[in-house]
């Protein structure tokens, strides 16, 4: 029978959150029932629950940066064990058909992947997030957390870390490589410390210097601030890659000018309005304007892995439920360093 | 002591040809001096005539789609002798220094080669093109015709082959891949000869169906109008690459929905306004939009030696010097298949 689940809701576009309850489903044969300990809290997550992205279901319970602990599995289950430490992010099912699942890039299925929360899945049922205490999800779709990194600062990685990561790694960042991270957030923070990890001379483009010493701290070898007349022109054919994390509009063709030979200004923010660019700033060195969007499961247990590895993990600050519809006013002032993560423990009515 | 060649000259923004001569240079150590045979009209040419791409140097003498025979070489040339077949591309001269010269890529020089008309070589001398009957030019700067391919036919390839070639060897264009191109022009035709005998999927994507036999023809695999409102619902995620030869504002979220995981819109047409894209439209498949200029020395003659190979040239119409100015109409109306190509000998007043 179905597990009715303490979460946070909104009703409505844009309301306060209030608790409640969803359900889970039964833990099929390649299900994991996983206790949410932790989830983040993604920019996106705002969009959606204000409705800012077309239309969106409603309850919604948000939520695609979650970390927790197996607490049973499907009978058919092989890849965990009860006490696992586990994630999910921003889907949780796949067609596993088309020619994009096949080559294990499930973020782009052509049937479309069921989304984490605000999603439908395949037979037909709404999907509900991370911010509750429970979620039963197929363990194809389910991480593997490993040991070295807390399950608080962990949680971001599933969105934040594998949006970075894997644009960094596709478009080479590594030793010799010059790569530029536009924007100090929840999605910049992470992408600093990769791309340094990577081996990488990493640069970050903020509107200001403000978090120079953290951005430095967390592995950025220069700073420059965007506001600053000067930056543009004292750049120019500088970056292999360019980041650009940010959901606002930016001025394109300044960014081309600082990219080398074959350089790419990778979007994986969404700013709303189009964005405009001249062709010369492309065909002036082979440039080129792209996008990324999260990653596979595959290589997003690899991000979680090499982020072990190289003890990266999401800068936090951890909250209560009851300071959520709050912390949603924060993030879009910026007011945050740098992500937010509800200790999922503080949902239900009692606590 | 200097020579003096037959040219024709544009002495202001817009004006009609006219007969006269310009000065080229004593044969240096490492030039060549070359009795050009036929000039291709580039629709850049008509650009800069116009003075349509900022300002221009006047008078003029345009043409950089040069082929011809080699008449006399310099003490230190080592490349070419008496009689061999050349042709001279865009450019004549680069920096030789920075990184893009050093990886072959002089096309993209830091210091800004030298091109080949409307431009001043580092000593401060202006340059003229291949509206005339003899240039001079560094060895280094000079592409070796193959014998299989005449040199009317060849002229085009300097410029439109290459335009063409560089793009779609950078971005993999071969067996298993589909390739698009936009516009069924000068470059156009050259994008699906070169890109057919790569072995890739040919489409083409031209406002009408009116050149669809044609198109065939030279190798394209598929024909569809843009006109026609169903053709992009009908193509979603069907290519790996897209080469946009026109130079008219495209609707690029509409050609971006064409492109699979990874593929490339590339520009090699110029439009003069900029343009617009949603940032979904990349994010959504990791599609890129990017721009390529021309290729380098090395490539260009990859090029020829290709198009030799595989009996490739381009379609061309042989026109008078008298002809020059209404040709130049003519292809700013589309109304040639597909490039006009000037027989020199009918430069001189003699003529």
């Amino acid at each position: 029978m179905p597990l009715s689940t303490p979460a946070l809701l909104v009703h409505s576009a844009g309301q306060a959150f209030a608790r409640g309850t969803v359900q889970r489903r039964d833990v099929g044969p390649s299900d994991v029932l996983i206790d949410i300990a932790f989830a983040g809290i993604c920019h996106s997550d705002i969009h959606q629950a204000r409705e800012e992205w077309g239309r969106a279901i409603f309850p919604m319970v948000p939520g695609h940066e979650i970390a927790g602990i197996v607490r049973e599995v499907g009978s058919g289950v092989t890849k965990y064990a009860v006490g696992d430490r586990v994630g999910i992010g921003c889907f949780v099912d796949s067609c596993r058909e088309c020619e994009n699942c096949l080559a294990g890039e499930e973020q782009f299925c052509l049937r479309g992947n069921v989304a984490t929360y605000n999603g439908r899945a395949y037979d037909g049922t709404d999907t509900y997030g991370g911010y509750s205490t429970q979620i039963v999800a197929d363990e194809s779709y389910v991480l593997r957390i490993p040991e070295g990194i807390p399950l608080d600062a962990a949680a971001p990685l599933l969105c934040a870390g594998i949006t970075t990561y894997s644009p960094l790694r596709h478009w080479g960042a590594g030793p010799g490589k010059r790569v530029a991270v536009i924007g100090m957030g929840g999605l910049g923070h992470m992408g600093v410390q990769i791309a340094h990890a990577m081996g990488a001379h990493v640069t970050v483009l903020s509107r200001t210097l403000a978090k120079e010493a953290e951005g430095r701290a967390l592995g950025a070898d220069a700073y420059h601030a965007t506001e600053d007349a000067t930056t543009f022109a004292s750049l120019r054919n500088r970056f292999d890659l360019i980041i650009n994390t940010v959901s606002a509009d930016i001025p394109v063709d300044r960014y081309l000018s600082t990219l080398r030979l074959d350089g790419a200004l990778v979007f994986v923010g969404l700013p709303e309005n189009p964005q405009t660019f001249r062709v010369f700033s492309l065909t002036g060195a082979r440039r080129s304007i792209a996008g990324s969007n999260i990653g596979g499961i595959r290589e997003t247990q690899e991000m979680l892995d090499f982020c072990a590895e190289h003890g990266i993990a999401s800068v936090i600050e951890t909250i209560g439920a009851d300071e959520v519809t709050d912390a949603y006013d924060r993030v879009v002032r910026g007011d945050v360093r740098y992500r937010f993560v509800i200790d999922t423990a503080t949902i239900p009515e009692a606590a």
